[in-house]
């Protein structure tokens, strides 16, 4: 035990998805692929100041100095018995974007009060109580697996690490994105997601037919055209990409264009640029 | 595709282990405990020379510039349809002293061909090949899966990932190792491995209830002399060890010691120093 701990989790840009509802949270999921990123959220857990009340209110989870509603965190530290915990994250990704900040901030929590509080979870534990925690809350339904593992995840089958499966495309390309907003994960999730389910299936399996970078980002771009969930924004930056010989796709659920390689550079965009996170979540220091 | 491709895969160091053989050598494996280190290897496979004939003999595999026979690394090329392919391999950690060497290059080769012979498969189709290869040449049972998922990876159910089930102790410690020798895994093996296999599950369920880096040592300490696997040397040196107030155990199946933090090097020893490989294997240049 210590008094602080920090953890590192990627960011993780779905590119295609089904959704697999399940009234158990750790059989609950998402099938699909995505990216985890370099870029992601560094996460600080600390025991409660000595003489804090209960009574001073729920503890203080902070998003870049900012105090912020994190119902995944709360989650997370419910489920570890943890409730003082405080929680400080720091990211330069934006939040509702499609970047799964949600779930790393939960995912990271769960790492570092594990240290903290020496809760004795193992890795699996503490990705199962975090991934539990974001399907409750309707934020998110695979960034958490997606980012505990990294590289180029692909989710096989829905839920935490006891009932779900995964595999990866054996490649670190060079990462471009650009965001240009947000959209809400829990209106997509809580409408019909059968048409974007059959998409997200018929996408899955193509890609594992042939897992590649250049595959994943066609698929992702086939699957948001006919889920009918690109923005216009997403769309005219993808034609553009499309024109200059490159390919781009829609980041799952934000009004977010992500690429391998230089294909928005080169479209004459400025895009955030960063690497394939090949490690996953885990401490950095306690 | 490309000229030649280049990865990483990390060396591992199990701590205790059951066997579970199977005809199938998808399902054939271990369980088990072990360590990803940040000492392993690095294997590029390039397309053979121009003018080459088939009748020149088998593709060349080197190991530090030797060339070798491994045949786990002939079952990889095999399993792959790649029999031209010529492997290199460089690495500071010695062969046959359990650092899961043969595994690696295996590993490695068959995520380097994959990229130079354009081969498509999915990460865990490149870690089956390897697993199997190992599994059929006699010379390892979990190493390849350990080796792919990096960290401190726990072997929950045996055999390649579509059949297999990792999980990890959430930690990062320093590493300290200590060569004096070989021992022959095929021998161990070989022979009747009933009561090391009763040993291992023991330990296995011991380490999932408190999975912790000094709980992995002490139950690997425990398991090698409930196996009778311990070398003289290495009951001396971990005798020293723990006279030092530290702990250390022996690596499975070699004449080598490893502890964590400086457990080695406070008992007055000059270990070889590394990190855990958080990472696990994958393309560092193709």
């Amino acid at each position: 035990m210590t008094d602080e701990a920090t953890a590192f989790v990627p960011g993780h840009v779905t590119g295609f998805f089904s959704a697999h509802p399940h009234e158990n949270p750790a059989r609950a999921g998402s099938r699909g692929a995505g990216v985890a990123l370099s870029h992601g959220v560094r996460v600080t857990v600390r025991r409660p100041d000595e003489g804090r009340e209960t009574t001073d209110g729920p503890p203080r989870t902070t998003l870049n100095g900012e105090s912020v509603p994190m119902p995944p965190v709360d989650g997370v530290r419910k489920r570890l018995g943890v409730p003082d915990a405080a929680v400080e994250a720091e990211t330069p990704l934006p939040l509702g974007s499609g970047f799964g900040v949600s779930g790393a901030v939960a995912l990271g929590t769960a790492y570092a009060a594990n240290a903290v509080f020496g809760r004795r979870l193992s890795e699996n534990g503490l990705v199962s109580a975090a991934h539990c925690a974001e399907v409750e809350a309707g934020t998110g339904l695979g960034d958490v697996v997606g980012q505990a593992r990294g590289g180029l995840p692909i989710r096989l089958e829905p839920g935490a690490p006891e009932h779900g499966a995964m595999d990866g495309v054996p490649a670190r390309p060079r990462v471009e994105y650009l965001t240009f907003g947000e959209v809400s994960t829990e209106a997509v999730l809580s409408g019909d997601t059968r048409s974007l389910t059959r998409a997200g299936e018929r996408s899955l399996a193509d890609l594992r037919d042939r897992p590649t970078p250049a595959r994943l980002v066609a698929l992702s771009r086939r699957f948001a055209r006919e889920a009918e969930l690109t923005t216009d924004r997403v769309e005219s930056a993808v034609a553009d990409v499309r024109a200059a010989g490159g390919d781009a796709a829609m980041a799952m659920l934000g009004d977010t264009v992500f690429a391998f390689g230089t294909a928005l550079s080169d479209a004459g965009y400025d895009p955030a640029v960063c690497e394939v996170h090949p490690t996953g979540s885990g401490l950095v220091s306690e």
